[in-house]
């Protein structure tokens, strides 16, 4: 049923990038929630494609139907949206880094309380759910997803304050880490960034009403009007009034600290026609090939994109370079289910399923490479190799962020530190050589940062989090070098 | 995928009877665990065919398999059952009373511990699970689930002993009601019945290993060895040894009251070729078949079953009249799956879908029907109907249990007291004349005890548990009495 | 999808006979014709569990649904009838031979002709099939399907006639061996029976519009009248007239041969309710029993049935010799679907997962078990082996009808002769000794024509086909002995 | 289970476009045709994506599988290539213009004919193929599918030549229309073109074994070489010889008229990274922009590609015109299965689920849209208010091919001439007023002739075939203008 699964990715060009996990978008007070819901989540897509839950609140009681696969799979389906009625809605959309897509996994998660219902949704990790969990648990607590989420569940219904908001804040205050959350009651909306504001959340309206989502393409597609960013260690609390009037309540904790936007939502996880921390993905990206091809020109024919991510900088490299902009790998579109997994006859015919070389702007040419990042650079080898084959007589790679050399703890799916490209090789000559190009150039931290926001990297305050390129961590690692580091917890395996 | 379901049944002849909601099967130290459990679940479906669920222990962690549908659509599918490795596995199955078909509800459930994870199924139902819920809620804890297996779990968790084994005993001790329950650990395979002995436990044995299972025909499928009954409100704890041999440790409480097993296990719900209470099923039904022969007698020229309860005791009312024993109604075996909703079409038709007179020992004939039981007289009045369109020039009604006037609390689904056929009208005849029979007559509650247990019924100690006949509730109903009674509990609705 | 496939069958008791391939039913001028035709299929079920396929005529267009699987599992379903409107239908449910499950090979089939229209199914086999298949293609034909039934088209399509009845029947005096044949164009409905008589065919009646199908069941689910059976040889053309009134024209050959109907049709085809060639088939069967009893008596304490085929023989015997029927055999009937290809492992464990033995009523027994017949032998010792694991004492096998050795050529699956059992040994004891019962017998086959039509078996004429038996068989065998004997089709394989 | 189906394809951007039906490929002699030939179809999949089949010869007997749906829902599945053994392999991808999806018109279709049997499938469409059927049903033959290969079959089955390569080319010389074709025997690969070349058909090598496609990226798929293209009318014959070896023999008829190629196949059918003809496909588009550019300048800010027919030729005008290319609208490529049809409430949204304009470039800007072509110009009318919803203050619109006045008969699905936007508006500034824009132009004529071909047309003798665009067809319209003209097939309507 999913149409892009990691392993899938893994074996072609784009999968040599990382991961995130989630998208949410909430709505309050609005007769289509559920419809509003799924379309928001379909234009959230692009951050998980596993699996898609929503929640409503019917007057009566909680409605929940969640599905593995994309959103436009079930979704939006008059037969599911007709178990969804209601005018409070929330969200989510999954990818997966556990390798456990049991349904009971898929958010929001949902619990009934003393003083009643309550459905909550995350995009992002905790850094010390694991060491929460413990601590519940030797209390008495049953845990029955793997989901962090249930942690902030439980620690709501513990919570000794009465209102679900106060709860609720009691709640998140005690979780570390880097995450949007979304929560919903029988009146209420709530929505929470982390204090560092790792990743994002907007808020929007649409008719009055009020709309939290990841990024602006979810309100976009509805034609709802973006308001503002939510910011880093914000609750915002949307409560109905019983005259049907929406009470917005934004609270702000004392201690606040700057906020350290996630770099990678510009480099690659953002929609381009998203517009993050108030600016365009797309031009950030432009401007990450314009600083790469100040930064590291080279002679060439042709400047072509590795798709999809490497388009917009590859369309700023060709610009401010001079070079040609051409489409040298065309795209498969129609891919399908089962060549997810394909034979291993396939796999022995090298068969690219999703790229081909466009012979006729490769042939005999200088080609620049331009992608977004390279990972562990497993498929920039393959795709150096597609070009050379298509008849390129020089391949220069161009990438428009920096090395990567450490893992991320906040929501993105990272690979072990070793089979990361940067740490197995000496230096960029090495890595070229690897993957079979004739030259590898990556973007510099300053030329990230000044791309994104115009100005170097701060180091004494760096205006972004950038841990994965400088090991800089905007947060302690509890969980990891806490004292339950390296202890797994014993999970229950399900396919059901 | 369910291929009975009670929309179905009840609109045949078979739905004219009450409803058991589930079956339970455990084996402990057996390398095939999960299979040899399977196979139990598939000899007890006709406890529950709306899902079943398998959890196992891997050595390393728990596995758990749930499915819509029944046991022999998904399991001892090779590729479930690799899903399930392990030697100690329960399994259960089961029919929904609620409506709610959501998997979250199918058990066995499980949960994380602290001292480590245990799962839980049980068959029967808790007087007192509301009143426990809304205490546990009060104080913290989430319910994911709308069954009240999770009120156990979470009193399992609470509890403040330290081995799981006290534990399971600490939570099962709050619990009132009619139950068979099992409970695995990663070393241990628990058993337990309600104090009163009202749903049946059956322990086993292959190959050296212990079982339970709810019915001995579970043993006869794999080849297993009967040991015993589980006794009222003993709980018996096996665990398995370093080296491999399996302690057994059976506690018994002080306060021990009488069994009280359950009749319509005899009646209706176990099946036939099962020993229960030490009785072989089947020839107390043939018994309840002489008894009434003896009760009742009338003219007749053929004892027609109505398929397939009635069978045994037709057989046995044919056998002590001397009138001829003749299959005058067949029975259609492959209903499939769309029938299940006939189209409104179909139904105008009046269509048998399931059942057809088999005119030839019809027609011309005086016939005795003998049914196992009447609950609202729906379908005994269009089973009449079809006789007498058959052509049977006389037709008396011969019930095998007496009549029902009470609802039940211990796990069979009834309905609402007034749509009792014995609450709707005010003497025998007037029921057989609403049915359309020349005469009806009901076994008698001493013929019922004496064809099941050889004597008739001790007032002032009943052998057996008759509530739904003599109103005579054999446990204290805190739910329905208690401060609780009338609270629904506000839950989410779902059909991932 | 298929609930029960002959692997599955042959695993367990009632594998061990034959089976039928098809059941047809057709009605004209109703305007409920699909449904109808659903709801007669469904009672047909039993001669064919692996495709139904449905077509009418909407008054524009011809229709055709085909599925695999029971005819519960999709017709009935509102929206597949929504694509059958039409008062004219005919439809088929089949049980395949050959192996190749194709949608295309499922009837009815359809040609377009000059003339309009025509959709045929049968019931049945054609003896000289494959000798007109290869004349035809030939002459420049193309076959698609593997079916004969194409060959019938085919030969409609090449009539010199003008009418479609006359070019139906042209084709029809054309195939040789036994069946039963439904046609129908835009106006008629056409129905023919082999010259012989081998295979049943009933015509009937509701609200004064014709039907025809293969047995009395069919009509009695939707309330039809029963008017009588298709002659052999006999072709009935039913026509729609302007007004809407029905013109019936039936047509006799002039050198009609003697009915010979086919004895299985009494022994296992038919359903028991069903009144085939005039005669009860559940008086018949019970008649084989008695029969068997007086030829074949035993000292017994109990007569148990092989379920379901041996159960009116078994009361028959029992009724004749005084000892008490009981069930000692039970029949799980919640088979669901994986189990049809059981994992080895369940295998291994030799377990049945249809029966299990009532230990109850076999324990310390003399057993005398009834069953319909017995073709290889392999089941009846699997069925011997499991009764004495139940502790009878003697078990004793009465078989209800003759000893097997010949193949059938008319539409009945059978195992290669030297697999029959009575091919085997040399006599009945050794027969005995290789299913492990303690005494065999088999009904003579006066014994059975007795039972059926009252009367010794006439060698001179006999009244019934019964080749399976004698080797007497009825008609001509081309396809067998002619020149094509030996050839086999090169077939395209598919399973779209 | 179809991703992209004509009715979602006309509610969005991509939709006014026309519609080409199929693609094939075929292999003789190689161990993994049938793999190779579902890489192939893979790699064809752009021009048909509603249904897929394969033919192989086992060396025994033919194997077919037909998949409703994407190659890579279902083939490649090792599963079903495991059905699919041999070295013989011909395969489709098919577009249906009927509405009738049934599984029986999907190709390649198969017939068992005296001499053997022989498989085919064809690309494009006949001219002549009604006036045909008629005759063949006239004289007795039973058509079974709605398709116009089937005629085909026929004429072969009743071609008076022995060999079957002889009874091909006899049929094919009656069929009129444009098409290429494959056939497949158990020992050879035949492949055909029409006598005017209208469709494409490539001519290939893989490990010395011959390969026919429709375009050469189905070669490149799978490193296959180019060898030339089939020619305009020629038929080429390859058979494996006993010695494994393979024989080639081309035949070309002696009045060979001069090619004259589809044109939309370079304006959008084929894949950009094809080379159609000796041309690349992406090098014709990026010229159509350079030529649209010279022709039809215009002020403006950005060049905005409609995606994703539109982006050559966008970056040939950018790059012509100086103008910057920019990704203006952003495609969401998850689109999934229930998104297909949109519920009524998601359609009154007016939401545009597979695209977004991307504010960033749009706002404040004049934009230059640049498109391949326009057929109704609805969905040119909601770009159009797309773009400037998100901004712009000009929007222009720049077709890459000229107005498109008549209808296609060789395989293209064109709405009806009345429902064409040049068909609906006097002049071109009535047509940008209809669809909103500032300003319109269309590439002219000769501009495509030299972007494709590199001169003018020549009107006496048309290098290209161009009848949408001048009304001028390359052949006669026989069922269109003839006898058989206005008379409709009535079919068999079916969904099995």
């Amino acid at each position: 049923m999913t149409h892009l699964r990691s392993e899938e990715i893994n074996d072609e060009f784009d999968g040599d990038t990382l991961h995130e996990e989630c998208g949410v978008f909430g709505i309050l007070g609005h007769q289509d929630a559920a419809t509003l819901t799924a379309l928001g989540l379909h234009a959230l897509q692009h951050r998980g494609q596993e699996a898609a839950g929503i929640v409503t609140f019917d007057g009566r009681q909680f409605r929940t139907e969640k599905r593995m696969g994309l959103v436009g799979d079930h979704y939006t389906d008059p037969a599911i949206l007709a178990k969804l009625p209601g005018s409070i809605a929330i969200g989510h959309t999954r990818y997966s880094t556990t390798g456990e897509v049991a349904l009971r996994n898929v958010q929001p998660l949902f619990a009934e309380l003393e003083v009643g219902g309550i459905a909550i949704a995350h995009n992002g990790n905790f850094t010390n759910g694991l060491t929460l969990r413990r601590q519940i648990i030797a209390t008495g607590a049953i845990c029955q997803s793997t989901s962090d989420t249930e942690v902030v569940l439980h620690l709501i219904a513990r919570s000794r304050h009465s209102s679900t908001a106060d709860r609720f804040i009691d709640a998140i205050r005690q979780m570390e880490g880097g995450y949007s959350m979304l929560a919903m009651t029988r009146t209420k909306l709530i929505a929470a960034r982390d204090p560092t504001g790792i990743r994002p959340l907007v808020m929007g309206e649409l008719d009055g009403k009020p709309i939290f989502c990841s990024e602006t393409c979810a309100l976009d597609i509805i034609g709802a009007k973006y308001i503002r960013d939510v910011e880093n260690g914000e609750v915002i609390i949307c409560e109905i009034q019983p005259d049907g009037s929406i009470d917005i309540d934004a609270r702000k904790p004392a201690n606040a600290q700057p906020e350290r936007l996630c770099l990678f939502e510009y480099v690659y996880f953002a929609r381009p026609d998203s517009v993050v921390g108030g600016r365009s993905v797309y031009v950030a990206r432009k401007n990450m090939g314009i600083n790469l091809a100040k930064e590291s020109p080279v002679e060439g024919d042709v400047v072509v994109p590795v798709p999809d991510g490497g388009t917009p900088a590859a369309l700023g490299y060709a610009q401010a370079s001079g070079i040609p902009f051409e489409y040298g790998i065309i795209r498969n579109h129609y891919v399908g289910r089962t060549f997810i997994e394909p034979t291993q006859q396939i796999r022995a015919f090298g068969v690219k399923l999703k790229h081909s070389a466009n012979r006729a702007m490769i042939e005999g040419k200088r080609v620049v490479l331009v992608d977004d990042s390279i990972v562990r650079g497993t498929t920039s080898l393959k795709i150096v190799q597609m070009i050379r084959d298509a008849g390129a007589t020089e391949v220069h790679v161009r990438v428009a962020s920096p090395m990567i050399f450490y893992p991320d703890f906040y929501g993105i799916d990272t690979p072990n530190a070793d089979k990361l490209l940067a740490n197995q090789y000496a230096d960029v000559k090495a890595m070229a050589k690897y993957i079979g190009a004739d030259s590898l150039e990556f973007l510099t931290i300053d030329g990230l940062y000044r791309a994104v926001g115009g100005e170097d990297r701060n180091p004494a305050r760096p205006q972004f989090t950038d841990h994965y390129f400088t090991g800089d961590y905007p947060t302690r690692l509890l969980d990891k070098n806490g004292e339950t580091a390296g202890l797994k917890l014993s999970v229950l395996a399900s396919n059901g």
